[in-house]
């Protein structure tokens, strides 16, 4: 049996698949760019006021003057009429400057009586208030690099310079398959010896915070047949989850079912609790996730390696790895990687109660996945121990 | 003018309103809690296999005779029959428990020739490998509190209870409308005077991180009939942000139109950079944010003051603020709180380049707003500072 860290290399050895997509700005929100992104334009693509006020040639003036206002400039419009010395011209934020000008003084620093303008700001000198064309891009230089978080500022950003569509990593797409006789549906009657299915709610919910949205879920009966049909019909995913029969029970019938329908197996259990069945295999370029059935394995499993294999296609770090000091002791037995729920208090973290993989009252309200490693067995409090952030 | 303290106060006063709203579970995903739930069965909802393995009552076997296995119980079947004395069942996981056993032995740990069961576990105690009937939840009891914040796993958690549907605090609506006669569509040939609008999108791809998907988004001309009809289509949401036309030009028309649409001014200016001539109004139960155009402003507007209000409908924080050391001296004058475009370093954090207010380069690259005090001029190297994480 394989321990964690070789069941994540053999997980990372088989993600070596990026797939590159061009999309549109607001669909790449989140994602990280596969290629740089160069300027297509200046911008501002003109020189620009940064003020309301009046634009002249300072260099012109001869600083005692009067101006003479010959006109005026909104934002929006523009004007080629070249502006001579001791002319301004009315203009506002963000309006081209036009030929002939270099400066601007704010309509607080002026006094005006009919087109006569004096100039009362003393501080004033050329340049002021005008913003550069091309001060923010210059056509043709790099504008973000390659492996840059598309933030929804970037995404403004690359907008207003002019750039509607985006090569970024692609997200994988993925099928949930879960498997047992003894799960009802949210609307049926529970009957004797049956339970309310929650894996494929609780992987969908988690999916959808990392912004994808399964392709297909199904949920099948401990039967071959459908087992395997299921498995044919879902392999052309990126990624393959499923629950439940992958122990060595008379009734654990997925991981023979996966070699049927032709997934190579990668491996089969790691010394790790909860999760110790936990199945990885390859199907062409479809990584196929198989995860013991009980809740809390279900979901420590997706965070710990399901997660791993997603963030290796997006190219995006998900759920950060801290290390904070237990507020008590705690001891296990050698042999088994424990991941643990735990509560991050003031510097510090709690091992919940409730840890049975049956159970998901205490993993509901944890905000980490605390990893106690395979070969200690005595923590104590203050010790230092490593914890993956899910919040 | 009122300082950042006041206008975030002001704000928390208007945000009063809490709507409750009961919905599916997937769709409360991230969402807080607004009641208690309570556990309306209890789950295991039967005394539950742990193993696949042998069930018999560990207290009448004579500890010394094999059992006679009589029968077997698939994962979601049961049996009424009561087993006697020194009788087993085959069982596996998840499967009930049938009467008159308490104790399930591993399949592992006995040798079993035909109907006779030899138990090799020399450690085997009564009750052992069992789940007890409401072990996770017993019906009736408290299942999560008010105020809990539904992760995937509390989601997977509250369907294998059989709940349904949750009251949570709703999301906001929010409608967006920006101004600005100089804005070209990204589709649209750029010409002379025009920049491409981005504010929009920034906004929107901001508000979708939140979960949040925009009613409507306008982008109208600075035409005062223009904007105050768009301001009267967008007043039924619980939100309305507008962008521009909030200074004191000629063509600043929002505060105005705002007025005559019976928005009632909470606020106009703060004393802070970027985002000086922010505006904030209510009209009934709607929140008005009119933030000035400069795509800097906006974003910065945004992440300080309309998260406030979202979170305050959600009940969610969404930015932490947390407090590091400064990199590098900064100085500054009085007067004017700063909100800087940063960067997190390891355990320090450094301002950006370019934070002029009409660019957007370092803003998308940056992963923090940093407040430097409105009275604060010199700040030294090594100088904790608050700032707000933005992604």
């Amino acid at each position: 049996m394989i321990n964690v860290k070789e069941a994540k290399e053999l997980i990372q050895e088989n993600c070596s698949t990026l797939k590159v997509v061009k999309l549109p700005l607001l669909e790449a929100n989140g994602s990280i760019l596969a290629e740089p992104v160069y300027a297509v334009m200046d911008t501002p693509p003109f020189h620009q006021s940064a003020m309301d006020g009046y634009v002249f040639s300072f260099e012109n003036w001869d600083k005692e003057s009067d101006l003479k206002v010959i006109g005026e400039i909104q934002t929006g419009s523009y004007s080629n009429t070249i502006v001579q010395p001791n002319e301004a011209v009315r203009i506002y934020t963000g309006a081209p400057i036009p030929p002939g000008t270099d400066t601007v003084v704010m309509q607080e620093k002026v006094n005006r009586e009919g087109n006569a303008l004096q100039i009362l700001d003393a501080a004033l000198v050329a340049t002021a208030n005008v913003r550069p064309q091309s001060s923010q891009t210059q056509k043709g230089e790099l504008a973000l690099q390659s492996g840059q978080l598309l933030t929804p500022v970037a995404i403004s950003f690359l907008a207003g310079i002019g750039i509607n569509k985006v090569s970024v990593f692609s997200k994988p797409t993925v099928s949930i398959i879960v498997t047992g006789k003894e799960l009802a549906g949210a609307d049926d009657e529970i009957s004797e010896g049956k339970i309310f299915e929650s894996n494929s709610i609780g992987l969908i919910a988690a999916l959808q915070q990392l912004g994808i949205d399964p392709v297909s879920v199904e949920v099948v009966d401990d039967v071959e047949e459908e087992i395997e049909k299921s498995i044919t019909n879902q392999l052309s995913s990126d990624i393959l989850i499923l629950t439940g029969g992958v122990s060595v029970g008379d009734y654990d019938l997925v991981p023979a079912s996966l070699e049927k329908c032709g997934v190579q197996k990668i491996f089969h259990k790691i010394k790790q609790k909860p999760g110790k069945p936990f199945y990885f295999g390859r199907h062409n370029q479809t990584l196929v996730f198989a995860l013991p059935g009980n809740p809390a394995a279900v979901m420590s499993c997706f965070y710990e390696y399901v997660v791993q294999a997603i963030g290796s296609f997006t190219q995006k770090e998900y759920f950060k790895k801290i290390a904070l000091p237990l507020t008590e002791d705690f001891n296990k037995k050698a042999g088994l990687t424990f991941f643990l729920k735990g509560k991050i208090g003031d510097n510090n973290v709690t091992v919940l109660n409730n840890q049975e993989s049956y159970k998901l009252n205490s993993f509901a309200v944890a905000d980490c996945l605390i990893e106690f490693d395979e070969e200690g067995e005595y923590f104590k409090k203050g010790d230092l121990v490593n914890l993956r952030m899910i919040l």
